[in-house]
């Protein structure tokens, strides 16, 4: 039913990404058939506030990677948020240059407030890629939110972009991103204040341990995407660190770390589902109001809760 | 059996608090007693990195409530890690000042790795304490991990205790917690670089979005807590941060979410021993090798588990 995905068809592998998230039984049926042959492909995750350039950056890797003759795909976590609406929307329109090409493949998954969830689905529409031939998957997100840092540890290199003189490398901190980026974009490079910017973070990757050979010293790279300068050195960086996580085993680590995220996700979702489940149909419909009068309490209402879902075995 | 910790005894309401976290029946229903009558107190989360002088404030607080006549309990979130193994304990020495005080109850909870556990432990601890008598209830933690982040949550007000120049702006800034402070506590102000770090922290405070009146302008105290100057006056910024909180009905809010949230740790908790038991004792001992090589996939495996764990009516 699927079979055209492995043959590199778009609408196919669209379709049961779109299965997939709807929960059809064929479709986990096909994610099954496809796990063995997935986690080869290169994942790389971007992120960085919503002007940074991010989306245009993006464009100039996936010609890069097609010129070498890659398949890339590209999952686009648009966060649905007023902060960047418009601006993601012409993201949006600038990355259809390559609507017409038939090896890129790109994806938007809408964030809808569950973490888990989010990651999950980012997983298996890269799976999804991957089949259809992908050898590099691009994970975009924006922002800072606790479900776009779960999407991160997806990427196998991991780029975050900034800007000079925008108080990103604040933003970039509270976010906790700086403990994560691989490499560091400092993208609009043209402009006033990149020096500052480059020295800035510097600054902050000193005050981070040294963990010695074995651990990767993230990079920085200057950018001036809108004029496609910088972007071979990315290329280099990102094929750096590439090589740097299969010699030193990490990638191997990570990937079997994903795989138990993953087992760790689809149990907890469909426990959360069943909870919700018994807490609206099966609890006293004021359970809310009780408990915040504290005319019962959580330890009752967990216990009401568990023995409804639970197997009673043990 | 645990009566006398209604009556202000200290052994009996340590007694109970081990009961708990050993998961005895017995405690768990005193648990459901206690919880009507608490969720009163003010819980006072003080949060810094070793060497700020937090255990000396935190002592000079003490000192502070019991001369207005309070009960005070303390939970000192103890990490067990070799970052500030010595510092604790040096810390711990300071505080039993108040050892022979009746009016103060100080208990030590160590991390073990869980989140869920951590704050249900601490939320368990501070209603005990409550029911013991304790009208101000510290919380201290260290460091920026996703344990002492979620106890954090448990505050009804949250202070930030930071020095001159020692970079802890930008630790802060990465811990997340220049959004939960509601207080900056700058401690050690006779030392250089005082003003610099006021400002600092002001410039940071200047990103954050404003959200007008009805949102607390977080403020910033100087203090030099080892000669117990500026206490009063945090003191007074602590009681204007928690008439803001009752006034404006977030102190409710946050109560009702923490119940909430209390509710879903606990019945996360139990779902997850039963998850592990499974994994560990009743699937292929190898499943761990099996999925990192791709014989088996996290679908497959989850489905196992969770027809080994829920109870199958629906």
């Amino acid at each position: 039913m699927y079979e055209k995905v492995y043959q590199g068809d778009t609408r196919t592998a669209s379709r049961l990404m779109r299965d997939i998230e709807e929960g059809l039984p064929q479709a986990r049926a096909e994610m099954k058939r496809l796990y063995p042959q997935s986690g080869k492909a290169r994942i790389i995750g971007i992120t960085g506030s919503p002007g940074a350039g991010k989306s245009t950056l993006c464009d100039c890797l996936i010609s890069h990677y097609r010129k070498q003759g890659c398949k890339v795909g590209v999952v686009a976590i648009d966060p649905s948020s007023p902060f960047s609406g418009g601006a993601i929307l012409g993201d949006r329109i600038r990355m259809s240059r390559h609507a017409d090409d038939e090896g890129v493949f790109i994806r938007s998954l809408a964030t809808r407030g569950q973490t888990g969830g989010l990651s999950r689905a980012a997983c298996d529409v890269s799976a999804v890629m991957e089949a259809w031939g992908a050898q590099i998957v691009i994970v975009e997100t924006v922002g800072a939110g606790q479900a776009e840092v779960e999407v991160r540890r997806l990427a196998t290199s991991s780029i975050v972009v900034l800007t000079p003189g925008m108080g990103d490398e604040v933003q970039a901190i509270k976010a906790g991103i700086m403990e994560i980026a691989d490499i560091f974009v400092v993208n609009k490079a043209d402009r006033e204040g990149v020096e500052r910017t480059v020295n800035d973070i510097r600054g902050v990757l000193e005050l981070l341990p040294d963990g010695g050979p074995q651990v990767w010293r993230p990079q920085i790279v200057k950018t001036v995407a809108f004029r496609n300068e910088g972007i071979a050195e990315l290329g280099q960086a990102l094929d750096g660190h590439h090589a740097f996580m299969l010699e030193s085993g990490v990638l191997a680590k990570r990937a079997r770390e994903r795989a138990e995220l993953q087992l760790f996700d689809l149990l907890h979702e469909h426990v959360q589902l069943k909870i919700n489940a018994v807490l609206e149909k099966k609890l006293d419909p004021q359970w809310r109001e009780m408990l915040a009068s504290r005319r019962t309490d959580p330890y009752t209402l967990a216990e009401g809760v568990l023995k409804e879902i639970l197997n009673g075995d043990d």
